[in-house]
């Protein structure tokens, strides 16, 4: 008699079972109940299918579409089905990014000197977005395959802020340029010298690029040890976030270097 | 003697082979070359892990990631190595955000005028970035699963152009009133009718949800038609586009209702 079995209990995580299923290459999996009596099998198309519907969920969750989990569905809901799945992330975020015109209203007359500062607005926000989903995609991956845990937090976060650092430098680099070929166009660029305001641009993306990548590996360590889906606070939550954070980074930044 | 077999032809691709395994629940699948000789078999197990990878790598592409596809490697690689994986797209969005850069400042007059419109870049960009990207996921997803096909692409847009017209008048109404809340504390507001100014970005919002909508339909389905894997147009590259044409859409909406 063999003892030494791979089993699932009846109350089990399907996609744990499933990933048990995967990872042993079995044909089946026997269920127990809790006193150890066979309730029933997981067989190995069942976890085929689990472990679709489970990643499909979570590009949902990346996306920002609640329900709508039934695959093959796209046709078949109807318009009013489809707004009223996607209507509550789009409209909160939304309400969030209230924050981030509020951030921008409060900095209104440093704008007023120096109009330059807008155009810089939505690539601090793009880049610091996608800075954020990357190390927060990368680490929400490695918590579900349980590569690291929550205990990793520390080594984790050092090693993102070191690939930030270095992505860092080249955007700053990039941002620099970029000013100094824009600013001639400016009617505001009188007001400060073009190099000041091509070093303000250049720190502030660099720290935007940082913190954007430290918040988007740490929403989800935060999220896990509370014992929430870390799924759930990827982009486009991160997005608003980072949105706000890079906002106030950059006029703090300017106001400071440009002495506003 | 059974005719009617299930098989593989050798230079199949491997996650067609796979959705099929799993299709028809099948233990292994017999593989032939161009002479129907057998050469050899994939089973239920080689399926489960190709058609995560397979996921994985669409998860990556969504959040322009590119390389590192092997599973488990987040703390194998060098910070350097992960730096090479991720500034590519980065670096490459960055400076496609130059043109939205672009955009702010040859509209930098009417900024000066009226400062306050710079407050609703932000949420301008963010909503339309989150409706594109729900209209991209649900059809790219659709398109995977064959559900849909590019022939479909009209009643496809037809669909997304309905849905995006409810979300349109929710959101306008909730940035109209949000105008009218804020624009009080702004120093410009005198400039401007406040009711003016909350209709012009209520109808710019209401335009760039449609306009952000169809686009990330219609994106996936071009490269579809093209045979370009339709993942690669979702988002955060879609972010960048309906930013850039979000930005222009709210700059001429105002010029044109507030006689700037």
């Amino acid at each position: 008699m063999q003892e030494d079995v791979i089993y699932a209990r009846a109350y089990d995580d399907q996609e744990e079972v499933a990933r048990m299923i995967q990872k042993y290459d079995l044909l089946a999996i026997p269920v127990v109940d809790e006193n150890d009596r066979l309730v029933g099998i997981i067989t190995h198309d069942d976890a085929m299918d689990i472990i679709q519907q489970e990643q499909q969920e979570d590009v949902e969750k990346l996306m920002a579409i609640s329900g709508a989990h039934e695959v093959g569905v796209y046709m078949r809901l109807s318009t009013w089905e489809h707004f009223k799945s996607r209507i509550p992330w789009i409209l909160g975020l939304a309400i969030l990014g209230f924050i981030s015109g509020y951030i921008v209203q409060s900095y209104e007359s440093i704008l007023i000197q120096v109009a330059i500062l807008a155009s810089f607005m939505p690539m601090l926000a793009d880049t610091g977005g996608n800075a954020g989903s990357q190390s927060a995609t990368l680490v929400i991956r490695a918590l579900a395959l349980k590569e690291i845990t929550t205990r990793d937090a520390l080594k984790i976060l050092v090693k993102e802020f070191k690939v930030a650092f270095l992505m860092a430098i080249v955007l700053a680099m990039v941002a620099y340029f970029r000013v100094l070929l824009f600013i001639g166009h400016s009617s505001t660029a009188g007001v400060i010298a073009p190099l000041k305001v091509g070093v303000a641009v250049a720190v502030a993306l660099a720290i935007q690029v940082i913190s954007s990548t430290l918040i988007g590996a740490f929403l989800p360590l935060l999220a896990s040890s509370l014992r929430f889906d870390p799924a759930l606070v990827a982009s486009p939550m991160l997005t608003t976030v980072v949105d706000i954070t890079g906002l106030f980074i950059f006029f703090s930044v300017a106001k400071l270097m440009l002495g506003l």
